[in-house]
């Protein structure tokens, strides 16, 4: 057993910057991608988080990730906004447009933007939540490689496409949903299989499309999306906005996000973003406040978010728990 | 037990249309409302489709619908859209929001249009279908009265609150998704009650929030949403979108759509519209076809919306199969 270490937030952010940098990735896209891994692991969300920086380093290397990509902006209508990330990480073409995307919107009302050739898209609700801070309604859809299967099918073939929506609250951080599309994370079928331990049968379907008890035969099957044919059906919908919409690559066509084989997975991303302004202005927001009321009022219901913002606060109070095994191989990258 | 008839679409529109408009509903409601209930029907959603005129005649007799109501539309922004439905039928609002929402989004590639002071949305899939059919990528986002418990909630809150999207496919009709966010619709428990029958035990809780197989047990407590946390987590964005963006009602606030007792409901609704020439003009909708193709090349896999088609081109073709029953009550309503 590895035992934790607490750092610092912005240590944390310079040392992963410092490891991305040492491999073959520009000041531009380490930083942008530090700060997104940083905060995805403040918020609780580890898989998103300095868990990733190893493997992004040997994308990098290889240049399966373009650590020296510049994304690029075109605005081809007042409110479409499409950004090239040009095979580099995911963030650095995210923090390009959102700025663009606050702009459109106070200008449109409304405004969406895409991001193709795009990577990993980490923690989904992070985008959303920056542009309800600055006072939009916001949803982000990214597609990722296969993992799950169509609905009735037996092989992965959709990415797990999380859906992410912010709105700013009256008191208090907006209210943020960020969900992935599968029943659960990968992760969870990888622990089960390794301690001998069956699943639930609604998590995964074996290699003849079967849902199946054994991790094993999920392993060699496929993941299925939260909520039967319907879950399923809104994994089809994010496919659709990443794939074709944003022009990325399906599920099926996108390489690993894990590993530093093959070229680079190329998915897709699209930012929506409303400004409450247009519509109803002030009162948008005191509804939004009067239906976070209701849930604070009955027993056993809290708002989405709660855990996030706890692991937040804490993180911010207390800097990262970290293992010291992860921070070990973080500073060796940085050849700390 | 009531034998079928088969009444031609066009006669059915009409025999809705004199129906409402016996009942205090002007021409262009009764219009827009006929229409939109044939097509459910056509399309085999019959709980949004002829089984409602009655309740819908009721409530206008009464004013609980506003059947003179004339829908407003303004435009704050280029690509924003407000529409008061002004308390009548939601489906002349819709009518007035399309062709606007298409002017819109070719202006500024992307908008919005909120409804308010709005009523029972019916198939949320047709608004999306009809702007998919001219080219454009839609969601809409509609609430309706609590159903739902809130996640670790005991109470009907939140609505069944539908999400639907639309795009464009290359051979052949719209790609269309459509789902209320209920793990099943509530006459499903009704008709389990009614049989006697156990229920399983993810489809609703009892009044004191514990998950429940005895149906009487269930509509006492509240409906839950399909995918647990996730879905329930769905239903919170739509009642915002609704209940905040669109200041409608909240689930909770709402009047029931079904009989003609209280207020007007007063929901809201939100269609969102891309246009894909912004973005990545014909390519957009080539991917749509990938994707529907590698759906189509797995067995046992369907794109959704197929038992939808069939159902209408059996409509279109033998016209709709309608109880002796309903035809007589719809007659009767017409004075015919």
């Amino acid at each position: 057993m590895s035992s934790l270490v607490r750092l610092d937030l912005d240590e944390a952010r310079s040392l992963v910057e410092a490891a991305l940098a040492a491999n073959r990735v520009s000041p531009l896209q380490a930083a942008a991608t530090a700060r997104a891994l940083v905060r995805a692991e403040a918020d609780g969300q580890s898989g998103h988080g300095l868990s990733r920086v190893a493997s992004y380093a040997a994308q990098a290397r290889v240049g399966k990730v373009d650590g020296f990509a510049e994304p690029a902006l075109t605005r081809p209508r007042p409110g479409a906004l499409v950004v090239d990330a040009a095979h580099g990480f995911a963030y650095p073409a995210v923090d390009l447009a959102l700025p663009a995307l606050v702009e459109a919107s106070w200008a449109c009302g409304v405004s969406a933007a895409t991001l193709t050739r795009s990577h990993h898209f980490g923690q989904a609700g992070a985008p959303v939540e920056r542009l309800a801070e600055q006072g939009l309604i916001a949803f982000a859809f990214a597609n990722s490689p296969q993992a799950m299967a169509f609905h009735g099918g037996a092989r992965p073939k959709l990415g797990t496409n999380p859906i992410a929506f912010a709105i700013p609250a009256p008191d208090g951080p907006p209210l943020v949903i960020d969900l992935a599309l599968s029943q659960v994370a990968r992760g969870k079928i990888v622990t089960a299989a390794r301690e001998g331990r069956a699943i639930p049968p609604d998590w995964a379907v074996d290699a003849e499309g079967r849902p199946t008890t054994d991790p094993q035969a999920a392993l060699g099957g496929a993941m299925v999306a939260m909520g039967g044919a319907k879950g399923a059906a809104l994994a089809v919908m994010v496919e659709v906005l990443a794939g074709a919409l944003a022009g990325g690559a399906f599920g099926w066509e996108a390489s690993s996000f894990l590993d530093d084989k093959g070229g680079p997975p190329g998915v897709g991303q699209v930012l929506l973003a409303i400004d409450p302004g247009a519509f109803g202005g002030a009162r948008v927001v005191e509804r939004v406040g009067v239906l976070l009321a209701e849930m604070e009022a009955e027993d056993g219901v809290r708002p989405p978010g709660q855990s996030r913002l706890a692991a937040r606060r804490r993180a911010q109070a207390e800097g990262l728990a970290v293992s010291d095994a992860l921070l070990t191989e973080i500073k060796a990258l940085a050849g700390r």
